[in-house]
């Protein structure tokens, strides 16, 4: 969390937040501020966008300051681009806070750089999870020499990233990372080799917000 | 600044720092805090890596607490390795604190987000710089439909990065948005096509650290 989201987070009169954010981060905004959970209770479904676009809108419009609060980064797989583009469009100001990528904290927690010189000079994040029938990343493109490779919210798809990079000519035995719930006190970090990955994924239970690299 | 870091920031007795590094972000630290530049002073070489893991160790080993500060995520183009790799050698515990990365801000300056459902599913950082001999970022498999790329201080390299982008397909005159002194009061966003990379480079002085995508 940095000053900047604190700052902004103790000023909002209403937060909207969804499932990934904790709790210890709620408790930073001030005691009157009310807060709206948007995510999926357990047997339900989530909120449709629509009606979330409608409701933050609501609230603006009353004269109260709003927080939307995401975990990690809003411009990075943070989803948010719905709710900006409804605000603008009212003529509602928008700020985006920036805020700490996944693979910043799993990176650290490992002990190790993601990008290295004459070791890997690029990396790429890529979203192992379509929306709908959008098509999956193109894996074999974007692996490689030089490349750190991860893959968000991915533990669903584990095969259908794996198949693809071995048939490019990655060893079967390359190890591949795996960080589940970052940052959170439930996080874990998990090793094994491309070729085991959904079936470590399957025997570990691993789900919901993960990343493979 | 993450509170995390603000708080390993007040801990410390000793604060090594280079170039990149607000006055604003040395402020937050003890004001009996020792602080150490390791940047290049105007028409001076800059210090050899070997001689700034030689003094970070021996400030370490008087058992002072010492914190390396670094502008974005150490993880990520932090040049890091080396420092962390010494460290560990000599047996000096290292802690990693995740930091934000430039394309973040970029991208909240902007008020657009980077990936994009339907739109961008991949996000690339590659280095526009290449350190001696080391080979540029493969350039035309980086970039694709569905990928948001972007150059980490690359201003030097221009023409080697939009030439074989444009050869690859990318219509001349598609947009390229150019952000300098990210988060500095100097920052500047600028926008060209591809084509006028270079003579934009040039014609508007941009220097140091800039990121293009």
């Amino acid at each position: 969390m940095t000053l900047h989201a604190v700052e902004r987070l103790q000023e909002a009169d209403v937060i909207f937040y969804g499932r990934i954010v904790g709790a210890e981060v709620l408790e930073l905004a001030r005691r009157d501020a009310e807060r709206v959970f948007l995510g999926k209770h357990v047997g339900s479904h989530s909120w449709p966008q629509e009606r979330i676009n409608q409701l933050i809108l609501a609230e603006v419009l009353k004269g109260r300051r709003m927080v939307r609060l995401k975990s990690g980064d809003p411009t990075i797989f943070g989803r948010a681009s719905e709710e900006i583009k409804a605000a603008m469009a009212a003529g509602v100001p928008v700020e985006l806070v920036p805020g700490v990528i996944a693979a910043s904290v799993t990176a650290s927690a490992l002990g190790q750089s993601l990008t290295e010189r004459g070791v890997a000079n690029t990396l790429v994040l890529a979203t192992g999870t379509g929306h709908g029938k959008d098509p999956m990343p193109d894996c074999t493109r974007l692996s490689g020499p030089g490349t750190t490779t991860e893959f968000y919210m991915s533990v669903g798809q584990a095969v259908r990233i794996s198949e693809p990079i071995i048939r490019q000519g990655l060893p079967a035995q390359a190890l591949v990372k795996i960080a589940v719930n970052v940052s959170k006190s439930s996080q874990r970090l998990l090793t094994t080799e491309v070729e085991r990955l959904a079936e470590t994924v399957a025997r570990q239970t691993v789900k919901g917000c993960s990343v493979c690299f």
